[in-house]
């Protein structure tokens, strides 16, 4: 699904729904990094017109999806606080090569797979959610489409920049990398969060 | 006009008019900064819940002028690239107060400056232009409103934080810093720019 090289352990979706506050929580928190990253990639490649529009678009989509997320947050008295990073999208960076161009390569498919493994899992929590608590189920199923669409998006962006083969060529990589950094954290028993 | 110390130095709007491009160059650039400002204080002040919808709804909003700005510029044909910085911000920031939470109260009042100082040039701006260039008159008059509803955002998030006396007494404080480091800007003969 999505040029994700593993899916997700069997355990995770249980793990999740059994605690909806922290999901939640974490949720809110991964929209704002996603509109956060692009906006970092939008000043970072100030001298790649391509990339801006694009960027911003998609940032403020994240925002919108942030606020959504806040809402939720809000009708269930459940306060906004910080939450220690899982580790995944650290962990994740450590596979981007060093110096340009391979930097910004790297960079936009990794962007690609956290939203493919968004997609993934909120795929998961449309259906796992569907008997117990139908909010979040049509919470998780109006967003993965957008989820998906942005995985397009860094894509295509990859391909404008670097051509279909070179994405071709890394993506798999990429994703093996993304798949391996999954399970070490399963390994080291993490508390639950959307990327754990 | 929305508390600033001093008003703009007559000469900035004939350099401003005279040279479009680089003033719409470095506008995008500076919604841009806008939001990224805003993202910044959202992780940041993570702990602090009432900042998080209000600067994330302004952010997407600075975004939006972001590409409102770059669609002027492609239909003119000028390319989008980097500009070195003027220097007026990180200036204004040398005023912020270290430590909690001083270091809130400040950055919030600064970030309102800066608003009320667009605002009090997109003014002039759109006069500027009335006769020689329609549409950036316009484009000037339609933003010039946001611009001060983010002052009022930004000032008001502090007397929520803060309380209005705190506001009242050190907003004056700020504006004459953000007069001071205009003043020497102009000194120093420095390129022309939003905020020169």
């Amino acid at each position: 699904m999505l040029h994700l090289a593993a899916p997700t352990r069997e355990s995770w979706l249980g793990e999740a729904t059994a605690d909806p506050e922290t999901l939640l929580l974490d949720h809110a928190h991964c929209e704002k990094k996603a509109a956060g990253t692009a906006l970092n990639l939008m000043f970072r490649y100030a001298d790649q017109p391509f990339l801006q529009r694009p960027l911003s678009e998609l940032a403020r989509e994240e925002l919108e999806h942030f606020e959504l997320v806040m809402d939720v947050l809000r009708d269930r008295g459940w306060a906004f606080r910080k939450l220690r990073a899982g580790g995944y999208g650290a962990r994740l960076m450590e596979g981007v090569r060093r110096g340009e161009p391979q930097r910004l390569l790297d960079t936009l498919l990794v962007c690609a797979l956290i939203e493919a493994r968004s997609c993934e899992r909120m795929k998961l929590l449309s259906e796992g959610f569907l008997d117990t608590d139908p909010e979040l189920a049509e919470l998780y199923r109006s967003l993965l489409a957008s989820e998906a669409r942005h995985f397009s998006l860094y894509t295509d962006l990859a391909a404008q920049r670097f051509g279909r083969d070179a994405v071709k060529e890394r993506l798999p990589v990429l994703a093996a990398h993304e798949a391996a950094v999954l399970a070490g954290l399963a390994e080291e028993d993490r508390p639950m969060r959307m990327h754990s």
